[in-house]
């Protein structure tokens, strides 16, 4: 059987089952299978993820080099941010073509170092090699808030289903840059800036924890199939209300019925998904304030999988549920 | 100016130019330039470094996947033992075509998983994406033994060079498999061994701390270029005795005078290169024992650079010092 048969998350399994995840003297916290690994420190929990950034892949040739260095870092800080952890020290590890102009490699590593600032982030270390193709891998190790850590598998029935900020922003800019998407008037400038230079919640994910919320993951494959990563994890089912789900205004604007398709199922929005009781929710909505609005947008159910339901009740279907790197499912 | 004119060294040094390193709150003991980071933990000092391999670049396409796996997770290994740490937690960033084996994928991650567990690492993360050839990524985490840590930068005028084990094998194994080496006489497999399944000296750095070295990096571009690694770090010389390096002796054996030239400058045999006081190198080498044989090169002086001595005391010369990845200086 070839790898895109199979697809990214049956492979995930697969490797995991080979690898050794632990003995006692690595006291883990968390193993594979979350958007960041967690393990007992000397002091606090330590986190560590890992992702990369192929060009081909996540981003077409003419992608610009700086909001590229960007991404390849807020790919990871919205994996510690979905964790409710504190991001700390990143590991670089470079390739590319040694016909690369060292002036587009500066600006990738400044488009990094902008972010890496805005959170105190230390490039500890790396590596450059050449490669037929551009890729970004970079590792950033951080640690928990106190004694709290946000899970994909601690979502309980009962629990209200809530996302961070709006949704679609992200699949629209790269649709504009595909040349997928027209817009009839005004300028999709923000739309291309969520999709090149997201904004990983990595305050936000901290307040969740200060909230009592005790589940969440990131949305980078789209919020239907990383929701189905919870609800996985968690061994539960989850109702989702379409109509509640917080559309970007300017992808609605702009696309009308698509929108929703976009918010559903697009990614790489690096909003939080996450599961708490009603209070929690409210109590998380209260902290994050009005500059990142929370949105209750389903349930967490007895069962499995995700159902969508439209405004009058029935069921809502979609076609492409997310995102998987060798096309399974798609 | 390209990527392939500045050369990997020149990049380096300016990408770290570009990143924030650290301010108080990080602790960092080892910033960019040494073998691994490190940083005070809540405990021991923490330890972290990243190295990948890419096809077409550190091996061809036919590569037994197995060996692989194990040599990816090695030359961090490795890295790790430079510094005389413990490792303990990896994270895999694996890239590769949609139609690639996924039983070869397995493979990979087998070998991987054996050297892992013969060296007590939990491989707590990872990702797999698509991409056009085969990388592996792979960053290992670790702790210092005690306060001690092996520097690049701790080289003192006086020390003795030393080395662990023989060298050039790797090289000539790389040969071998290339077609550019052909044997008279015996069975390669020692040698192709020696380049796709390298053993980290992960306890032998660990005693080297034990013995009270304070200077060290592994042997991955070549001792020479390794050597003024050290030299340009600690702000030193060194002068090598060309007839003291032990050479492999299959390697001897098999290609007389150019045996010689692969132990200088052929690089990935993963040995260690260190330098201490005379009393602290008898001192490993009582430690390290018969398995592991530390053999005396040379001196730490003052100035610059690595001189290389012939048994007769003349200046002796070398074509390429050792590898840059993208060709520079070779």
């Amino acid at each position: 059987m070839r790898v895109s048969e199979l697809g990214e998350f049956g492979l995930i399994e697969m490797l995991a089952g080979i690898v050794p995840q632990g003995g006692p003297e690595h006291r883990m916290l968390i193993a594979i299978g979350d958007d960041a690994a967690a393990w007992q420190g000397d002091g606090a929990a330590v986190l560590a993820t890992t992702d990369a950034l192929v060009e081909g892949v996540h981003f077409t040739p003419g992608t610009p080099w700086r909001e590229l260095g960007w991404k390849a870092l807020a790919v990871n800080l919205s994996d510690i941010a979905a964790m409710g952890g504190v991001p700390q020290y990143a590991l670089v590890n470079l390739s590319l073509p040694g016909q690369t102009e060292v002036e587009d490699v500066a600006r990738l590593y400044r488009g990094l170092a902008d972010l890496a600032n805005q959170h105190r982030v230390a490039v500890v270390g790396g590596n450059v090699t050449a490669a037929p193709a551009v890729m970004i891998a970079v590792t950033v190790i951080g640690r928990a808030l106190g004694e709290g850590l946000l899970r994909r598998s601690a979502a309980a029935r009962g629990d209200r289903v809530a996302v961070t900020g709006c949704l679609g922003a992200a699949a629209a800019g790269l649709g504009l840059l595909r040349g997928d998407i027209r817009l009839q008037s005004g300028s999709g400038e923000p739309l291309r800036k969520a999709h090149l230079q997201p904004r990983p919640r990595v305050a936000e994910g901290q307040a969740l924890v200060r909230a009592g919320v005790r589940a969440a993951i990131d949305i980078s494959d789209g919020l239907v199939a990383d929701l189905s990563h919870v609800c996985a994890a968690s061994r539960v089912g989850a109702r989702v209300h379409v109509d509640a789900v917080p559309v970007h205004s300017q992808v609605r604007e702009a696309l009308g019925q698509k929108a929703l398709e976009l918010a559903l199922s697009g990614g790489e929005d690096y909003e939080l998904l996450f599961t708490a009781p009603d209070r929690v929710v409210k109590e998380a909505a209260g902290l994050l304030g009005a500059g990142c609005p929370v949105t209750v947008i389903g349930e967490v159910t007895e069962g499995t999988g995700v159902g969508l339901l439209a405004g009058d009740g029935r069921p809502y279907y979609i076609e492409g549920p997310g995102w998987d790197h060798f096309g399974k499912g798609e």
